[in-house]
């Protein structure tokens, strides 16, 4: 049946009542939803049928390379086969891995052309956070970018105006509609956008736990074979952790406080479970794409381009190619410089003490995201503008002994820092009095790791 | 909770999660449609989530209240408390019960103000074929329906702009979303339309069968119950006849051909099959609201009203006060005269002759409906026109004997009936050679009658 022959009615019908759509229809659609050539509640419709009826992965995987093609994508020179790759993170609290990771892997021979997103919700945006550095340009078009990861072997930057408009449609209204949370729609969106960088492989971070989308570990699970089916179906090569998070990665949250830690960690210094995950991580990615011999080497050579301060320097690079001062941007990355001369702080610095001695058991992440948020470091809605000079540091970790009424975290804000939100703050943190004297390891928990599709030994390298 | 404080999305959650909606919740929610306030994605979403996980009975109750004072209502002198009513059909080929029905039920004393609909699909609508009438008005405000049915005791019109904007809003969205066939839908639809007449009795017609929405008797059953248990929850008594639907109802299929017959009919002529259904449906609702000792009573009182003509000088009333010149309705109502001297009719005319002699086993009204909007009879789209003159009349009815070469049927048609209109007439005819000679009855096949709650012995007529 020829494309132009399908109602959209007909479509709707089909995955109302539960069967699976051609790779010609599912064209069809996004092509309609692209040319706005079907109606808004046609679209609400289908999309609360593949809510409920979900899509098998070969449904999801269609769906995807549809999207991913229905605006440009980026083109590399032919040498570059088997070196572009990127991360993506499906958005924790404090998870500014992505800031020391692209200059990081750029180091080590990568060519990340890293596609982010901002904040919405209670998870923070990697956008929002690198223009808490004044003059950062995130809105680059094809060209520039790829200028820039020519030049540099990195960028961060946002989405061109021309990449998938079919995402930019289905996202806002699933947003309205009550359709976020559907995992065939979750992989489509994540995957089309990163597949528009032409990536040989991609690493993903699946959070798992209260202040991540995947509450369970079954549905972390279930996301992570939908992520990597659907990059397998396009050919990418994606490796996906789960990682939990219950408490914040790092100790800072928020726009500003985070760029400082990223800097902290790319001076070979900052919390050890950010960068454990960055090493993580970019040790999958290296293996993956047959740059390491193993996943421990290509931590290992993630470590070292950290300790070396070659990956800090490549970050300052970064930073000048994409609209940063030079005196800023060096100022930033001297080692040893206080990062707030160049940085937003905001003005108000209020201390939280804990009540008793103990343990920390808990560090209620969701809880600190919220009221960071509510603070002004986060939106509600898309269009909504950001306080980058507001944020939580802690000086605890889970695990940690801490003394009763000595500090556990400072808040930096604007304004009143009103009753309600301090009792919030006070309840994020648990202490538990009889739990033994001995400080834990502070760690970044990987709970399991998903890879694609196997390749059969004798054709790997091929 | 204050209705202003609903988020429509927060209500699509739940019912997405298959939970139901209170009183306060469907009622925002319609509010929203009605003033527009709400986006076309998501009523889109929230119609597919009704349609995959329902709703139950008291939620439809609710919609269908919320519905149907989202416009203007009819009120009515309190003397008159008992004594409107209203039939509705679900639809079927050759349906022209209301036509002799809503006079009829006015000279038993019913207060009969008919809202009807136009044809859509492949089943006519009383207000087109009314249109084959010259000057036949349907489009009349509330205050002139209301004189209308004080001076005569019924009409027949369509809504006016002002009823159940709602309901305008959600059915023209349900037909492009594949949300037509949703129970909670149909009935809150059909209903709240209805409801606005404000009626103490209502005859519902379910049509059951292969040319009816209900094709299974299951389906019908499950229909039934929930268009009386909606009327229940609004005080309304309300008695369902399941009827068949694979054969033709009557002789004529089209407009001017059904007007032509429904007058037949009001003569005390006319296929048997049509009198016995109108007649039950009057019964019925004379029975109902205590205008008749019992179903066979009423009955018999609608019987009379036919055969002693005052039902059609009844008829002749309603046309005149609706618009038509008193000669045309004089004529058209005239015992013997011709209906066709005032009734438009096609100038082609193509007769069908039977290819074997037997018993008429099937005819397939789906078929012939098809065919006949094909010539011009109904529309496919809501704002299509109609050609009033074509139609399809049946020489023999199923169980009839015919002889081999003998007319079975006569299409009146415009321009040429082309081979493939043909060749679907002739296969609409089953024929059984040997299934013997003895006509079988033609009568009308009520498959079960569901009441409303019976109301307690001791209530009845307070």
């Amino acid at each position: 049946m020829s494309e132009d022959s399908f109602r959209i009615v007909d479509l709707i019908v089909k995955k109302r009542d539960g069967k699976e759509l051609s790779e010609d229809e599912i064209n069809h659609f996004v092509k309609c939803v692209t040319t706005k050539s079907v109606l808004d509640c046609q679209i609400g419709a289908m999309l609360m049928a593949i809510y409920l009826n979900g899509m098998t992965s070969v449904e999801t995987v269609h769906l995807t390379k549809v999207m991913m093609t229905s605006g440009e994508s980026l083109m590399w020179p032919t040498e570059w086969k088997g070196s572009v790759a990127d991360k993506h993170s499906t958005g924790g609290v404090g998870d500014k891995v992505s800031l020391p990771l692209a200059p990081a892997l750029a180091v080590c021979g990568v060519k990340v052309p890293m596609i982010s997103g901002r904040s919405l919700g209670h998870t923070g945006g990697t956008l929002d956070k690198l223009e808490s550095i004044r003059g950062f340009q995130v809105n680059l078009d094809s060209k520039r970018i790829c200028e820039i990861v020519q030049k540099v072997g990195c960028c961060i930057v946002g989405q061109t105006d021309a990449m998938v408009p079919a995402d930019k449609v289905l996202y806002s209204m699933r947003d309205v509609t009550a359709t976020v949370s559907s995992m065939p729609l979750i992989s489509s969106s994540i995957i089309s956008k990163k597949a528009c960088e032409n990536p040989t492989a991609l690493v993903l971070d699946v959070k798992c736990g209260k202040a991540a989308f995947a509450t369970t570990e079954e549905c972390a699970r279930d996301l992570a074979q939908s992520l990597v089916g659907t990059c397998s179906g396009l050919g990418i090569k994606a490796v996906v952790l789960i990682t939990a998070m219950d408490a914040p990665l790092g100790s800072a949250i928020g726009n500003s406080v985070e760029v400082a830690e990223a800097i902290s960690c790319l001076n070979g210094e900052g919390p050890r479970d950010l960068k454990e995950l960055v090493c993580k991580e970019g040790g999958h990615l290296l293996y993956t794409l047959k740059k390491a011999e193993s996943v421990e080497d290509g931590a290992e050579c993630i470590a070292d381009a950290l300790k070396s301060r070659k990956a800090l320097y490549k970050f300052q690079e970064m930073l000048e190619v994409q609209g940063v001062l030079p005196q800023d941007a060096q100022k930033l990355c001297q080692p040893g410089a206080d990062p707030f001369e160049v940085l937003p702080l905001a003005p108000r610095k209020t201390e939280l003490f804990a009540k008793k001695s103990g343990i920390v058991k808990e560090i209620d992440a969701l809880a600190l995201a919220i009221v960071t948020n509510k603070l002004g470091a986060g939106r509600d809605e898309p269009e909504g503008s950001i306080d980058h000079g507001v944020g939580i540091v802690l000086c605890v970790r889970v695990g940690q002994f801490i003394k009763q009424s000595s500090k556990w975290a400072t808040v930096y804000h604007n304004g009143n820092l009103n009753d309600s939100l301090k009792t919030s703050l006070e309840k994020a943190i648990k202490v538990e009095q009889n739990a033994g004297t001995e400080d834990l390891p502070i760690a970044s928990r990987i709970i399991d790791v998903v890879h694609g599709k196997r390749q059969h030994p004798a054709s790997v390298g091929q």
